[in-house]
């Protein structure tokens, strides 16, 4: 079996891998229909991450189960399955608390931009489909695996309520998607900070009423002025960069919530201004895990259709390729086939 | 009229001060029945904020009214009520969102500790009792114009849930207030943390179950223990240093949220480690006029007694006994009567 592996800042290459196996009784093994690139995979792809050794890559993923350990008891051969980019027992106390990507037994998914692969937990980490689902549902489908679930994630951190008024920082899949789940929260307005036209388009597809082109302080003065000077009731923010970090809280009104899900890159928070500003922080790798049986049913039913957030479809044998048009945004999110 | 003014470090003088007058139609002039030095003006008494001239003090007050400008309506001459530490309008977008410490016309009261203040925005700031009170429940009544407010708000910002476990960071006034605001809410589970007996003491009074005496990561692996490796559901900072903010943060379990009050000083929180940490955080100056009515009827009910945190009484005049006792934790706050 070939898989993908990085070797060091631009170095993707689909090699030679050995093939999975199930090592703990606990294990799935499964046969992938879709995988991609995370905008996440983009910071060890850019330096940003030190690579000390060839490491697999991909944690996106949904197909069918193949084999399972012998303790495996709620997916079985020949089902389709999805699962979280963060394995999980779904038992403990943090899964329990619907915080499973800080299960106590977490493991984190690496190696899935491959033909097949190894899922621990799977019992804890795996949902199944009522049935096999059609092609096209496919690119849909694995957008829960993270980044849909990632977006949602930042709507329900950020306390998106029914007529609330959201802001989103970061025009990538997931603060795209992030408006889509604001969108679906019943969300009144969502502004949505973005230059790019082919990203704007679709930010407006899934429900954006307002785009913001400035950024910085530039930005934060243009949310105040469409929010009569109040600044928005959440902000989701999608990037993890210092900038991006401090226009969200910049832009969010006192009492309101600041949802991030960017991975903090750099990210210092001083607790004076934080004090004062008198918003709500909470976020975090998302906890897919909890909100997969939604997401699937929404998907099934055609109520959403994130999928849209891939321009780029490739053969997985190409993902270098999708790397680099993702890194030169070239692309939003490339879907991969095996 | 005498009044208390700080001069820089531990120099604090009750000397002549002009008689406060009606400057603006909204103001109101309040005689003071009670008032009392707060944690946090020992930040500028010990130096920490730089006193760059002559500063009034105090923040802290109820009393009766004596006049009134020719705008306001709501409270008249003779009436008893108590105010919050930040005046506000009680009307802008940030009041009707529940936030009138972050009011859009927020002034701070800083003329307290003198036996009549002037009181911006009285409409918006203060709140009269139906009647004028009996003196003993004068300790307690001034208590909600700042520090029970305050503990109130760490609890409700750390989202106190009934059969919640809490820890507690703190064993100052606020915190020994916060431990009573939890188990007002319901808390099952109050853990305070504190090494002195008397405020332990005291924590047990105000339903405090578990005391945690370690600090720092001691402190946090003791938390751990006694909520089985998970951690707190809700952990209140009512301190303000690098130190407790850590503590408060690594308390908490995945899910689980920090209500923090202690006005910041030198605390710099870390991106990813937040990120990782998965807690939701919220803080900032309490929003004690929105908590006013419903405080004053549980301290005129008896259900709550706050006024217990004052284990010193001076007359108004020897105020600056109050902050040395309290800058040397001898006694847990003063209370002063002119």
């Amino acid at each position: 079996m070939r898989g993908t592996v990085l070797y060091g800042p631009g170095d993707v290459r689909f090699e030679e891998r050995p093939e999975p196996a199930v090592l703990a009784p606990t294990d799935a093994i499964v046969r992938t229909s879709a995988t991609c690139v995370c905008g996440s995979d983009l910071w060890p792809y850019r330096g940003a991450n030190p690579i000390t050794q060839p490491t697999p890559m991909g944690h996106e993923y949904c197909g069918i189960v193949e084999e399972i350990g012998s303790a495996v008891k709620t997916v079985k051969p020949g089902q389709f399955v999805i699962g979280s980019f963060a394995a999980s027992d779904n038992t403990c106390p943090h899964c329990q608390y619907g915080y499973p990507s800080s299960c106590e037994h977490r493991e984190w998914i690496s190696t899935a931009q491959a033909p097949r692969l190894r899922v621990p937990l799977a019992d804890g980490t795996l949902v199944a489909t009522p049935d096999v689902p059609s092609d096209e549902l496919l690119p849909s489908l694995v957008t829960l695996s993270d980044v849909m679930g990632t977006g949602w994630f930042a709507a329900d951190a950020g306390n998106v309520k029914p007529g609330g008024t959201v802001a989103v920082v970061g025009d990538g899949a997931v603060g795209l998607l992030a408006v889509l789940s604001a969108r679906q929260m019943g969300a009144g307005r969502v502004i949505t900070m973005s230059r790019h036209e082919s990203r704007q388009k679709l930010a407006r597809e899934f429900g954006a009423t307002d785009i913001v082109a400035a950024r910085g302080d530039e930005g934060v003065a243009r949310i105040k002025e469409l929010t009569r000077g109040v600044g928005a009731d959440s902000v989701l923010e999608c990037v993890g960069t210092p900038e991006s970090m401090t226009q969200a809280i910049q832009s969010t009104r006192p009492g309101g919530s600041v949802g991030y899900v960017g991975v903090p890159h750099g990210v210092t928070l001083k607790g004076e201004q934080l004090f004062y500003s008198h918003i709500r922080l909470h976020g975090g790798p998302a906890p897919v895990r909890r909100y997969l049986p939604e997401l699937i049913d929404l998907v099934l039913n055609g109520k959403i259709n994130p999928g849209k957030v891939f321009d780029l479809v490739l053969p997985l044998e190409r993902v270098a390729d999708g790397y680099r048009a993702m890194d030169e945004r070239r692309a939003i999110k490339a879907l991969l086939r095996p």
